[in-house]
């Protein structure tokens, strides 16, 4: 599972072979340790005009104690300007290029004021850890300039594993056509960035449906938190959520909770279990009883209930809710996680199976969903996450089953939104891409290696890494997060 | 523009070089000429329990000519089973393997007699051009077994260069989310097809909304015939359109009508120009000044009209407005191809390029529609037709202003399409992959080896398989066919 090129990318003679050949260059990512603050640097914020998301960002990544850095900010209020000692008061004449003076002009004649301590060249300032860009005021796709103002200025002060987020509203809620065809074009800007940028930068584009400005903190703190470490390329959709949005403590944000996985026992599962009762949930792991030992001892390591069953079996929809029903009188967080590959084409696959993947990956997990809805065990705030696949968006050669089953996966997140939003429960989705697991170890090794590279990280993700994007749909904070499918890929090159 | 590897690999010698080192081995695809049959042999036609477009595409193939075989019809109708002398009677009973035997068998008992004579290994026979099935009457996930059967059964019966549609039901219009997840699944069958069938087969997914089940018979002509050689991996949405559909001559669909083509001097622009003038239409072609000899050269090849003309000019739209309302009182059929790259890093690249890669595709065009829409110049009936790109899709490295612009034209076409419903205007854009053009041919050895092998086709497409795919779109029989991104990209891996 160790990734033996990424280790010698980075040691001493490694990398001068690296840069010499022309080889990939897979940046160490900056992961979430509990204890971490929330980004290693100040966080630059910029908007075009009229946007609806620059106070409420700058509002709660304030409250989360990140140093944001807010030209417009700065100039009604100079106390909130960067206290440095080190940085100059008024911009160095020499240091923006034309370019950079015309694009900070744009944006305002005193915005220099601020941006000037995050040029580069300034040493003595801390890097931005983050470039957040509100999107939201743009109508027209003659407006889109103030984006390229603000990228080409500041993509040289990111740091590694840096964040580039970018706010826009969602296409099909614009007023106009071309206030839509312009929030659509940010997807074009943002995919690219992420392309861009390399060095372990992730870039996202979140659209916020006007009104559910303030329901984004969960996914802006996921987002610039080093818990999104190989999510990168994504259109993430957030909406209104229910005002009973209960307190949130964002270090244990899931106590109390109750949590189903399945498929627990190990690579991805184990880790969804481990990071969700890191969380504080109480976390049901079940997977079947072959595979009973290693089950148990997932459970035992968080403190959580091991359960052995099989999902395909006509009573186990019944089952699993009796036991919910017994013990807990309810399950908050559902997550789908078990799933199995039976590679073969077509015309020489066994049509047991086509049917066991298709029982398992898919239609086990609706009828277990339904079973739960319909004997109200899912309360208000409840949490359904499937675990869809690059597979189940783009096809692949000798996975018609697989792929089938996950794009149905896709099918039921994007079905079922709509249908629970009056339950105030939420359904998305994670999209894996190439995650270091058994299961990858075991693949021919050019295939392999290949798949580790083609995308924006140049190497394979981490079974935490999917852990990390499901608990942030489980958390209590996320009710505005619902109908999403969201790759955990690096921002893979391969897509539909 | 030539590819010669693919020359070589066709050659003797090459042929068994390619196999021997298990290289890429691009097939020939079979694409349209004048004269040609609508397919190259019979299409095998079945469906799941209670579709409803299996006598609808019966009906339309029949009516064009085409050798329908379907298992249900020949039982129903023995006098229409195909009636080649040499075919058997009855299946031989030694050929079907069991799992042939089950597949069939669940059909319905009496499938053998029409499916035996496509068995492979009888080679009296023709072999299939086609294979579609129609999915609409799957409501369930654990009714999707009939498409394993299906393609299971028959996927070795398919000739090089074969077509795979497989029919559904548009998963947002769906009575239940059982159904939708279940439609929602074809598409990662279609995609896995579409990448393991090869020999320069194509696979799509139609959705067709419920009612307009007639209103597919361009799309299903386009889809078999070889105008869609380098279209495969897509999924399309066919609605409602307008009653007073014109008869159409299938040989010029676009007699009388009037076009306009953007960027017509060279490349895709001037391979759409002579298609549409091909299907009949008569086309303005229109470029900028300086290209003015190539593009007159165009025009009169297709007895067009040359229109020389800087779209970005603040006088464009009224000019252009003017133009088709003093020669022609209207334009049937506008072709937004006109589009330019600058490419550079966003932290390199000149305000200059950004603005004008965003001035050229994408707002010249929507002052272009508007004027155009506001001065009723395109009259019911009308096409818009915008040209996206796969890093519009999925962003690129170095092309942040061109990805935002293309991903724009597919927010323009989400945006307008259901806009123009109620005029009987359809909108459409196709997103074309890597294509052999003097752009391309301009490329690094490297990667445009690299461009041309990562995908289905394992080659790279042509400009006429753009602009068969444009013709597709302004067809008067296409008016169900509003608000699609088609992919011409012989199904591309990259992707978003």
């Amino acid at each position: 599972m160790s990734d033996r090129y990424a280790t010698f990318a980075r040691s001493g003679s490694g990398r001068a072979l690296v840069r010499r050949l022309g080889l990939p260059d897979p940046p160490r990512l900056r992961r979430y340790r509990p204890g971490d603050p929330l980004v290693p640097g100040p966080v630059l914020l910029d908007a075009a005009p009229n946007g609806r998301m620059r106070a409420p960002v700058a509002i709660l990544l304030g409250g989360a104690g990140v140093e944001v850095r807010d030209p417009l900010m700065a100039v009604a209020n100079p106390l909130t300007t960067p206290t440095d000692p080190a940085a100059p008061a008024s911009p160095d004449p020499a240091a923006p290029t034309s370019a950079e003076s015309e694009a900070t002009a744009a944006a305002g004649p005193e915005t220099t004021v601020a941006i000037a301590p995050a040029e580069p060249g300034t040493d003595q300032v801390p890097r931005n850890a983050a470039l957040i860009f509100d999107a939201t005021g743009i109508i027209d796709s003659t407006g889109l300039r103030p984006l390229y103002d603000f990228f080409h200025a500041h993509a040289r002060t990111l740091q590694p594993s840096g964040r580039v987020i970018v706010l826009g509203s969602p296409p099909e809620v614009c007023a106009s056509p071309r206030e839509a065809t312009a929030q659509r074009a940010l997807e074009g800007l943002t995919r690219s960035i992420g392309k861009e940028f390399g060095r372990g930068t992730t870039a996202q584009l979140v659209y916020v449906t006007p009104g559910a400005e303030y329901a984004i903190e969960s996914t802006l703190r996921f987002l610039l938190s080093g818990r999104s470490a190989y999510v990168s390329g994504q259109v993430i959709r957030v909406g209104w959520q229910p005002a009973d949005q209960p307190y949130v403590d964002w270090d244990r944000p899931l106590a109390g909770r109750i949590a189903l996985v399945t498929g627990a026992a190990q690579g991805i599962g184990a880790a969804i279990a481990r990071v969700l009762a890191r969380d504080g949930a109480h976390v049901v792991a079940l997977d079947v009883p072959p595979v009973g030992d290693t089950l148990a001892e997932v459970a035992n390591s968080i403190r959580g209930t091991a359960l052995q069953l099989d999902l395909t079996a006509a009573n186990a929809p019944t089952r699993l809710a009796n036991h919910f029903a017994g013990r807990h009188g309810r399950v908050d967080i559902v997550v789908h996680n078990a799933g199995i590959t039976r590679d073969k084409t077509i015309a020489r696959m066994d049509p047991a199976w086509w049917d066991s993947v298709l029982e398992v990956n898919l239609s086990s997990q609706e009828r277990i969903n339904d079973v739960l809805l319909a004997r109200d065990l899912i309360p208000t705030g409840g949490r359904l996450i499937g675990v869809s696949s690059i597979a189940g968006i783009a096809g692949n050669r000798g996975q018609t089953n697989y792929a089938t089953s996950k794009a149905g996966v896709i099918g039921l997140v994007q079905s079922m939104a709509p249908v629970l939003v009056g339950r105030g429960i939420t359904i998305n989705a994670v999209a894996p891409g190439f995650i270091e697991t058994a299961m990858t170890a075991r693949m021919p090794a050019l295939l392999r290696q290949a798949g580790r590279r083609m995308n924006s990280m140049a190497q394979g993700g981490r079974p935490v890494d999917v852990a990390e994007t499901v608990a942030w749909f489980a958390s209590p904070a996320s009710g505005g997060v619902t109908g999403n499918v969201v790759r955990v890929c690096g921002q893979s090159l391969l897509g539909a």
